[in-house]
């Protein structure tokens, strides 16, 4: 991480730590950077007592939630930095006196000067990961913990995240075949599930919403594995598929649940289960918080291949920046 | 409602008055009795600055958030009062001192059991649906907000809760034909997207994972109406159905965005317009937390008139009940 990313996860964090009261962390986005948000919502929710709620931009902007005020941290998430309706909430929460941390690509973005405390990250294709969008929310997520309520483990988390590169670079490697495989079989597919839980739920959500049907205008819905026995899963037949990850996280018995059942009536499951992830570098008690970075990764190559297999490039839009709306 | 049922309410709204201080409110259940917690977090966020949170059942389970404990109130809700997860967590919020609260159909249930403070409720073929399972959660939510912060708009919430009966039929009626039309044009449908946002979330979620794909085994899915926006928009088309709910709450300009948008591109689109609904007896200030109540009954006959069309009754199950999961 260079030092001037360093110094802007520093400085949100000696702003959250600061306050003398938080009642309220808000994670507030829209679509990919909304899912982002998950496996740190389910991080505050394992360590610490203060509550952590994500909501969609334009529904914080019109809900305005009552504990909205100046004793909450809100962070919003944008990779242009131009989301009106996330620049708005980083705004609105701004007004209230909310402290806010804004994350996007673009430096100097509207977001970026909505927000007051500003923190960049790098895309996956540029040269430094380190600074990538993932390792930037976590550094400042575990440093918040770390800021008000100390423990060596935070620490170690933070050490944890320089691994990043590494372990993505690995894990493409290692699933490099894999992919090949369900973009070959998958690309005549008219729907596709995905399922998880626990800290995972958003990249199935992320890979339904984003990679299926904006890029691939492939019917798509992220089920949660929990609910999958109370409704979804009677939709289950040998020919409906499904992409299960099973996480690393206390949830897990929840996927493996699913995943026990739904492979008995359908023969289309492709599993992507963590504990195969080369998660070199990563301390035992944080796998599971680590796991749904390394499966957005993975994740992400196995949309690269449909698309490919599918001669429709996931760059194409119909709708989405051509238009207004 | 009848005085066993008033008992009820009161005994579970006392005990959580009795308490020094409340941290958190957990609404815990599966598939459609989650759903049916969806307006009450959204009441509870609106109202107080207490965090309120719904979880799956399982996922509660497994995750037990850092925060749960003596400070905190869980509501469950089980139709049957057997569900195993939904029993399960309510045993251990019981064994980490919260207040337990359980909703259920079933006197005497396991869920009955393992909550301290147990409410019945009516279904809607039983003759007094005064004592229906919306009621009864009102009735609660409003008692407890009424106990913890008086005020007159509580106390007007509780008495509109005996309006719901004369509601419900009326607003049935209103679109009973409709409901037959929307059962004739979609009983080919092969998937069947809905959706909402705020308050009436959820009842698009239920429809979605309860109503079609576990009732009718319907590929569909329930998008929020700004997450559209970032991906789901892409996939829509002239052939593409969507059932669209405008809400009553703070939220509906969500939905009047994404039903512009969509009705450019979509042929097949089914407006539930919350304005048109019969709000006799409702506060006008109250009419965005009662709608999703309305909403969910009229969507209820929406689906019973395509399951007549389609010859697959609403009753039938492949696994659900049928086997061991």
């Amino acid at each position: 991480m260079t030092q001037e990313h360093l110094n802007q996860v520093a400085a949100a964090v000696n702003a959250v730590k600061a306050k003398g009261k938080i009642n309220h962390f808000y994670l507030i986005a829209c679509g990919g950077s909304k899912a982002f948000f998950g496996p740190a919502q389910y991080i505050f929710d394992m360590e610490t007592e203060i509550p952590a709620t994500i909501y969609s931009s334009n529904e914080f902007v019109h809900r305005m939630p009552k504990a909205l005020g100046k004793d909450s941290v809100v962070l919003t998430c944008s990779h242009s930095g131009n989301t009106p309706e996330t620049v708005k909430a980083c705004e609105l929460a701004r007004e209230k006196g909310a402290t806010t941390i804004a994350f996007s690509h673009l430096v100097d973005s509207p977001l970026w000067k909505a927000g007051e405390f500003d923190v960049h990250y790098n895309t996956k294709d540029e040269a430094d990961d380190s600074n990538g969008r993932d390792a930037m929310l976590y550094a400042v997520v575990f440093g918040i913990l770390n800021a008000i309520q100390p423990n060596e483990k935070y620490e170690r988390a933070i050490k944890c995240v320089d691994n990043l590169p590494k372990l993505f670079a690995a894990n493409k490697e290692k699933y490099a075949a894999r992919a090949q495989e369900f973009g070959e079989k998958y690309k005549r597919a008219t729907i596709l599930y995905t399922m998880a839980s626990g800290a995972n739920y958003d990249v199935a959500y992320s890979f339904a919403i984003c990679l299926m049907m904006e890029m691939q205008w492939i019917n798509s819905s992220a089920i949660h594995s929990g609910e999958y026995f109370h409704g979804p899963f009677e939709i289950t037949d040998y020919d409906v598929p499904f992409i299960i990850i099973k996480g690393l996280d206390e949830c897990r018995p929840l996927d493996e649940r699913a995943h026990a059942f739904c492979k008995k009536f359908s023969k289309e499951i492709t599993l992507i289960d963590a504990e195969e992830f080369d998660m070199d570098g990563v301390c035992d008690d944080l796998k599971g918080y680590f796991c749904p970075l390394v499966a957005g990764v993975v994740l992400r190559d196995y949309a690269d291949t449909l698309a490919d297999h599918r001669g429709h490039p996931m760059s194409v839009r119909r709708y989405m920046w051509r238009m207004e709306y």
